[in-house]
């Protein structure tokens, strides 16, 4: 197809499609001429990737960058290539100096009470640490019981989300990245919508 | 205790006091002079939750207003209140027509499957829908199966909070909107460690 059947199935303007290929972030087309290109079903797969990723994750063309370098070049060590993949997504988190020796000390209490791995160079662990510092500073610190029962339940949706990982190394970096952000948002309005169902039921019940 | 001391223990400057109090979001001190007065604990405690909704939730001072004043007077229907509370909470989304008759057709469907409440009054509806609809776009829709497990463990840590909840009223609603807001950074966090506690040991596992 041509870019501007390519900017219709991908529903963007021709001059953002054009702005991606200068970019180098979408993949040139077959040349048909010296000012024509053909584009095919990658293209359109790889652009709905970018408008997720700067659209509706909220990346900018840099960060986004960064992500589709990760997919494209996955490279041998699959599972440091899926922590850097997910540590580019927001939010973003200062790095801890060097010199501080325990620079998460409330993550690092929290994983090593759920008997989970402690990297300080994953981005979650700084994310963590700046939530368990907000709840303490709002006077509402998370109880070790309440950490125990989300940690376990988070457990289970993660082992269930990884037991769905594709094999293929570039398809398994796009899950990862996009099963973490476009899931959160779901998953925070699911856990809404269930305290909403079990106090309505509580209700009813006492009726 | 007088001014400057309230804003000491609070850590926050005298002026940004004086602005809650000019706003009506911090109630007045006993007068001891014409130009003084003298604040409590319970002043110390209400600017911790004013800082938390206007500054980690990210509330406006309009918005903050909203919930403090659910807060103050939650009436007669705490099931109502908490509803109003959590809808006042980001992210924001748009009201939908009266005149369409299914506003909110995947998060309805997910309800459904899942055997919740649904009530398109309630923000987090249409919060689910945005959530859902964003999936589709990016060509990674939730699955039936993703959202039962999700669904089900989010229903697990929904009834784990609700025990929790105080009883009196003015409580509840304050737990409902800080347990809200503050933890679900710690939810997405904890998600995101726990993905690479399952890669560790899976990779771990393999060699």
């Amino acid at each position: 197809m041509r870019i501007s059947a390519l900017a219709a199935a991908a529903d963007l303007p021709i001059a953002t499609v054009k702005f991606y290929l200068r970019e180098g972030l979408l993949h040139p087309g077959a040349a048909t001429s010296a000012t024509q290109a053909s584009y095919d079903e990658t293209h359109v797969r790889r652009l709905r990737l970018i408008r997720a990723l700067t659209g509706t994750v909220g990346l900018s063309v840099q960060q986004a960058r960064t992500i589709l370098g990760l997919i494209d070049d996955p490279g041998d060590d699959l599972y440091a290539t899926l922590g850097r993949a997910v540590s580019a997504l927001p939010p973003t988190t200062d790095e801890a100096s060097d010199d501080d020796p325990d620079p998460y000390p409330r993550a690092r209490a929290a994983l090593e009470a759920l008997g989970q791995v402690y990297d300080p160079h994953f981005a979650a662990v700084a994310q963590l640490e700046a939530a368990l510092a907000a709840t303490e500073a709002a006077g509402m610190p998370l109880s070790d019981d309440r950490l125990l029962e989300y940690g376990r339940r988070l457990r289970e949706i993660a082992a269930f989300d990884l037991e769905r990982m594709p094999q293929e190394p570039h398809a398994a970096v796009e899950y990862t990245v996009l099963g973490t952000a476009l899931y959160e948002p779901v998953i925070l309005a699911l856990r809404r919508l269930a305290h909403q169902d079990v106090a309505a039921r509580r209700t009813l019940g006492r009726r």
